[in-house]
């Protein structure tokens, strides 16, 4: 174990148990939610929360904080191009924390589930006894799309397949906490579209919360491959450069790997959001080969060291 | 909304909006559990929290923290008479956590839940950026021990139901912050031994976590009756009187709610858990009645401000 602890140490751990999760699992923990086999339907399900401090700023507003904690889940339901069908919510809230900002952030996190179609069916809420952070974890379950079409995986990206993003990368946190990351959209209906319109072509999929270096790493990582980025490629948010479309995090956008000639839509959705080619998936040119280098005007450079530290910190908070 | 945000209101105000729960939604918040229905199949969900110096003092092992957080869980799932099938675990730890005390915390999750056959599938771990208590959230799901044996809700007791509760209550919190609470067994067994033996006799069931007074008023409210106790019933810890039994807390026993001249054995399942027969249901005498009541040598008591409060605080910690 390293010094600190991470999740994706926590993923790798539980995965080294994997073989006890038993036959009804069939995927476990490492992708952006769980898979089981529940009487012959895919059921899938992942946990993620928001903490004051790391994930949003003392001061923010209960709806924004209420509706990034289900957004968060929902864009990995988006991410395995799936359909929500139920949240569940805890939270944790300061000693002195007001009934009616408690009531906000409950009637957030409800009014957020109940807007895409995955009603809040339960809950535990506990005050600190001492000083603490506001905590807010939701749980997600889903369903694929249709009894034919199973969960998207980050982890069957093929050799050769072209990466691609949808909207633009950078500057989701402003300096003084607000920005994208509270107000982001899930991309639940592009995801839906390109699964659709792709079919068995669109190999992997996963979105992006920590840093297209950080997440396309790990998508390569999961399938045995390198990812190579086209810096110049990238669609950046305005003010934003490669190294913050590479870095900032939390942008909640979807990264792609589709195989063969198969066209990709140059936009999906009822939101007409854009996609961008940025790469492509190769094998690795040796086994200690980096999991993902960024091109730029014909020099490699190293990006592993660029986004957020997977245990949810955002840069400058 | 009271001054103190608890979650019965949580839960109240959550009811309030149960129309918008959707047709799949078979019972929303406000029992042990949610039930939904998963392509003609009942999937149960919940979730529930330990937090430092709120269910376990500074100090106790990770190992007991790790198991208490799923065996409470587990107590929501026989509760219900149902199985589980699957957690799924969230996380803040404190900022200058070891990665072995992590570890720990971590495997002892895992091994309760492999234990009791709901593996983890899935997780979130953060760390703290400023002082704040370790807490820790588990969502489990569940199915019911057969497709015809429907899950046992706590808002189904019939007016002259007798009540029962399995093993000893009170004293489960020690004031070193040792006790049962941290180790007692989740009455999985017992449950399925009650519901096969009653079958469609047992009208009503949870589990005790807040105090006999504050749960049995709950499950007397869910089916619009009043609760009589009998004191001199009250299968009491060592050391501990009527009154610890009724408001100690963290019991983890189960409450069950009995119709007609239906025989209970004495002693259920594998480790021939104890039952006992401490009272009864009957209609409200009148609309302003306390939802319980405790009679002790032929005296009525009002035990309703006895229990912990639903918050999940544990008494004197």
């Amino acid at each position: 174990m390293p010094e600190r602890f991470r999740e994706d140490d926590f993923h790798a751990f539980i995965r080294s148990h994997a073989s006890a999760l038993g036959p009804h699992v069939l995927q476990g923990p490492g992708d952006d939610l769980a898979v089981m086999d529940f009487h012959g339907h895919a059921l899938l399900m992942g946990v993620d929360q928001v903490i004051e401090g790391v994930h949003f700023l003392p001061g923010t507003a209960p709806e924004a904080i209420g509706r990034k904690a289900v957004t968060r889940n929902i864009s990995d339901v988006a991410a395995m191009a799936c359909r929500p069908v139920a949240t569940l919510a805890s939270c944790v809230l300061p000693m002195d924390v007001s009934p009616a900002f408690a009531q906000r952030l409950v009637d957030a996190v409800r009014r957020t589930a109940q807007q895409f179609n995955a009603p809040l069916v339960g809950g535990d809420t506990a005050l600190h006894r001492s000083q603490g952070p506001l905590t807010l974890s939701v749980t997600v379950l889903a369903e694929p799309l249709s009894p034919t079409r199973p969960p998207v995986l980050r982890s069957t990206a093929k050799a050769d397949d072209r990466l691609f993003v949808t909207g633009l990368l950078g500057g989701s946190l402003r300096p003084d906490g607000s920005g994208r990351h509270l107000d982001f959209e899930p991309r639940v209906d592009e995801a839906e579209a390109l699964a659709t319109t792709l079919g068995e072509s669109l190999h992997a999929m996963m979105d992006l919360s920590d840093g297209l270096a950080q997440d396309a790493a790990r998508m390569a990582l999961a399938s045995g491959l390198q990812a190579v980025i086209d810096a110049a490629a990238l669609p950046c948010s305005p003010g934003c450069g490669w190294r913050n479309a590479m870095g900032d995090g939390e942008d909640y956008e979807l990264l792609l790997a589709v195989g063969g000639g198969r066209a990709v839509p140059s936009h999906v959705g009822r939101g007409r959001t854009p996609t961008r080619a940025i790469g492509l998936m190769r094998a690795m040119p040796k086994p200690d080969a980096p999991r993902v280098i960024c091109m730029l005007n014909d020099i490699e450079i190293a990006v592993e060291h660029l986004g957020r530290f997977n245990d949810g910190q955002v840069d400058g908070a």
